[in-house]
């Protein structure tokens, strides 16, 4: 399983990556490896100044070797060895009617004396748009739902509850976006194996570009004002509150020494910080708001 | 002492505030009275967009009543009421030339069935430059070793080292900034009465402008390139994420449910993150990088 996963990580990677540069138009990724001292390492693959977005990356990697005691305490273990592979995609458009994209997916096993003791899978996909446009985050939501479906009829409810709870700025009481999936520690049991799981986490993968691309497609030309582009920045800021707050990748790469420029990827390329910017009512700026407050069901 | 140091950070508040507008020149500061609803409030002012400031912030906070768990947890205490005053600055320039300015004051009671029980002063104030200018960071240790010198010998270099222990990146391996003087439970013993500190404290305080001011005359008005105004950008980031990564007083404030407005006063205007940026060789961004990396004695 894990080299399968490995496989197919690498290839959407790759995928990804070239229909970015495409849509894009204009910039081409860096790739850089990089090697962790304990064991393993990754390709960072990073977008900047592009015509469609501001920034994309998207990174691969698997790591090895000792589990660091931080990591065990995290997952609450006593097993002393551990694999980890993931690949994460941040898209973040230059438009600010488009909306930012971000997805992980991800395998973990441990052992004891070599031997298998445990696997998993992780993931999701969300999206935080800085206008809302319905028929957009309807559009994402829907495209969730039609894989979450094929494998029980629960999943979409729960992973997508999972999502709006995890992505949850809780020192401003809002979310961080308009939510889609998310799940964790996805184990092999009664109604799935690990091969279940490997087919539900891969189908999530290959419908990264459709539940997205469609959107960007209909926003990156459209007309905005100053006004808009620094509200833009604005709501960028609560995204960095989030990841540094937050977000337990950020701090659990930060904790166990990772490397600091793919951990940090996810960051927007500009933010802003206003004191205590209120929206005027009625405004769209507004209505992203009441909605971030509570979220709703979108389907 | 409560009340002669609540008095005395009112009026600091307003000499500062009255000087940075005057300072400034263009635009005015907006105060914000708040009520905490366990005891207590404060009042923050703020100006922004300004000729010399893009941001500045003064902020007074007097809060008190129970003693809330973390709180206890954080100054490792088992008494049950507390109360807490305290001045806190940030002034964010505009040019890139001239260093970001931050400083705040703390005093601290603890109390069992109404008795005093303990008490302490904190606080210390420290210079972030984006470019180097020797004479600007040498002034300004030397404005903070003057008044130390004034109470003990040792406090400068105790403090200082405080200071840059305290402003550390972990994460990047390098100091937020400069330094100046950090120091916290500043309490009464053989050799300074809580008297002594009080004075040394409001001695502190009483030249704050004069360690910053002649440095943000000398800059303001300096040019710079669009590439210099990036660089300020991107190191607002890195004081960003100190700020939401490592800032005691910042993740405290967001723990016990603050004022979020208040305590993300500090938070800069602008910031950039560019991927793995590495300033070229011989530049002045590159010999920013060096000090910061190993934080050097300035007198």
């Amino acid at each position: 399983m894990k080299n399968k996963f490995s496989l197919y990580i690498d290839k959407l990677q790759e995928s990804i990556t070239s229909h970015i540069e495409t849509l894009d138009g204009k910039s081409k990724f860096k790739k850089d490896n990089w090697k962790r001292e304990k064991g393993g390492g990754g390709l960072t693959m990073v977008l900047e100044n592009g015509n469609v977005f501001e920034k994309a990356g998207v990174n691969v990697s698997k790591v090895y070797g000792e589990l660091p005691h931080s990591m065990a305490e995290l997952i609450k273990t006593n097993q002393s060895d551990f694999f980890a592979c993931g690949i994460s995609l941040i898209l973040h458009p230059r438009n600010p009617m488009a909306p930012t994209f971000h997805a992980n997916l991800r395998y973990f096993e441990l052992y004891e004396n070599n031997k298998l003791k445990d696997s998993w899978f992780g993931g999701g996909l969300d999206l935080t748009p800085y206008y809302i446009f319905n028929e957009d985050v309807v559009h994402f939501h829907k495209s969730c739902k039609k894989i979450c479906d094929k494998y029980n009829e629960t999943f979409y409810q729960n992973y997508k509850k999972k999502c709006d709870q995890y992505f949850w700025n809780s020192h401003r009481n809002e979310a961080r976006g308009v939510g889609g999936l998310f799940f964790d520690y996805c184990r092999e049991n009664d109604k799935m194996s690990i091969e279940n799981w490997f087919s539900f986490i891969t189908d999530l993968g290959n419908i990264f570009l459709e539940s997205y691309c469609p959107i960007i497609e209909k926003r990156k030309d459209m007309g905005f004002s100053d006004k808009q582009l620094k509200w833009q920045q604005i709501r960028r800021g609560r995204y960095v509150e989030f990841n540094l707050l937050h977000d337990k990748g950020t701090l659990f790469g930060l904790r166990t020494k990772g490397r600091i420029e793919s951990i940090l990827i996810s960051m927007p390329p500009k933010a802003h910080w206003n004191y205590n910017l209120i929206p005027e009512s009625g405004s769209q700026e507004e209505k992203l708001l009441k909605i971030l407050k509570t979220p709703k069901n979108w389907i």
